[in-house]
């Protein structure tokens, strides 16, 4: 599971909108708040009320001088803007900045400008990739809290979604093999009269089949249980040489 | 494309509310806001200002009396609850609530409740699916606003990704008559003293409701069992003529 991303305020002006980004985080779980150079400083004490008990958010918060130090061990940086101004950079919307953090392996964060002006160009630069919330064109007034929210939706949601890394996960193994392993079972089953009577053996082979195919060995797992079904056919090892 | 869901607000306590959450509609394209029976009467003055610009949504909402008929004629109505309570109905996220509204020929309407207390019982028998915000269990703590924007953009997101609608499948009836059916079964249940004892009225009432709702019936189907209601209040077909 990828480290959850810090949400990085830049230059926040209103305690409230500071409080209100904590609790909208921790709504979806997110707990890593990094405030650049607020405005009135920090602790804020109207920040407080408006987190409507998301205070260990606040708690934790932590202050930079820098959006550049806010970000410094970051391995991918995220930079919320409405508008797309010719950018060169990719830009993604909220639920593919999540995926793309999920798949991360170290640190991400998301940076979200000062409520009246959004984040500059100097604090652009420091991303890697645009966040752009796709909003109706006539009426773009999402407010501070309410950005970071649907980030934070997104990438609760995505969490979810997500799946084990699957880079060492072996493809199932050839059918012919896994039928090498059936057959040799049946073989052991059948001296032990485990098919009969005669008209129930097609019903316990199916299931046989059933049963081994839903195992979805791959072909190291097939090959160990090819072992295990030789060792069991055969007498005690200590004991062949003799 | 299906017609955007109605957003409608059971009984809000403040002005500034229904101003968030006209804005959070509004910055996702949806305009069709319900008011069911506003604590501080309509218009609001508390809600122009919150509403940030979008007072084109406040202008043309619409205040109902109940609940019900603020959803009359919609034919897949939402109910927004924070926990389940061991609902026989379909539980939702608003992924898929936005996924079965752009799929459905009809009107569709999401039901927010009070800012303290949410959906009472008998708002939520009006509706078909349970809708709840996938949120932090250990700090669930989303307001209105924050819910109804939630909704909007997951719908706003689904309409890009939308497929055309599947043309074979008739919508669910609208809400009325599913309301008739209802009605007209309570009134031969309470021919038969059903709802008796008083105190048990209520609860039974409830669950007539959810058990039908959950049927899901298209128009042809309310009227087939329409007439099966009918045909059992009346004397035996073949007795009727002497």
């Amino acid at each position: 599971m990828a480290e959850q991303p810090a949400i990085v305020l830049v230059r926040p002006q209103l305690g409230e909108n500071i409080g209100k980004a904590a609790r909208a985080m921790l709504n979806f779980g997110l707990t890593d708040l990094r405030l650049v150079a607020p405005r009135d400083g920090w602790p804020n004490p109207a920040a407080g009320p408006a987190a409507a008990g998301a205070d260990v958010v606040l708690e934790r918060a932590r202050v930079y001088e820098t959006t550049a130090d806010a970000v410094a061990e970051c391995a991918l940086v995220f930079a919320t803007t409405v508008r797309k101004r010719g950018d060169t950079k990719p830009v993604v919307g909220p639920d593919e900045a999540a995926e793309q953090i999920h798949g991360l392996a170290g640190k991400s964060a998301i940076l979200f400008g000062p409520e009246r002006s959004g984040l500059d160009a100097a604090d652009v630069s420091l991303a890697r990739t645009i966040l752009t919330v796709p909003i109706n064109p006539e009426f773009g007034s999402l407010n501070l809290a309410q950005a970071v929210i649907l980030c934070a939706y997104e990438w609760s949601r995505a969490k979810d979604l997500v799946q084990p890394p699957k880079t060492d996960a072996l493809p199932p193994a050839p059918q012919e093999e896994l039928d090498g392993l059936i057959a040799h079972l049946d073989r052991l089953l059948s001296q032990k009269n485990y098919f009969l009577p005669e008209e129930r053996a097609e019903a316990s082979r199916r299931t046989l089949r059933n049963v081994l195919t839903s195992a979805n060995w791959n072909h190291l797992e097939v090959r160990t249980m090819r072992g295990i079904f030789s060792t069991l056919e055969n007498p005690p090892r200590g004991e062949r040489r003799r």
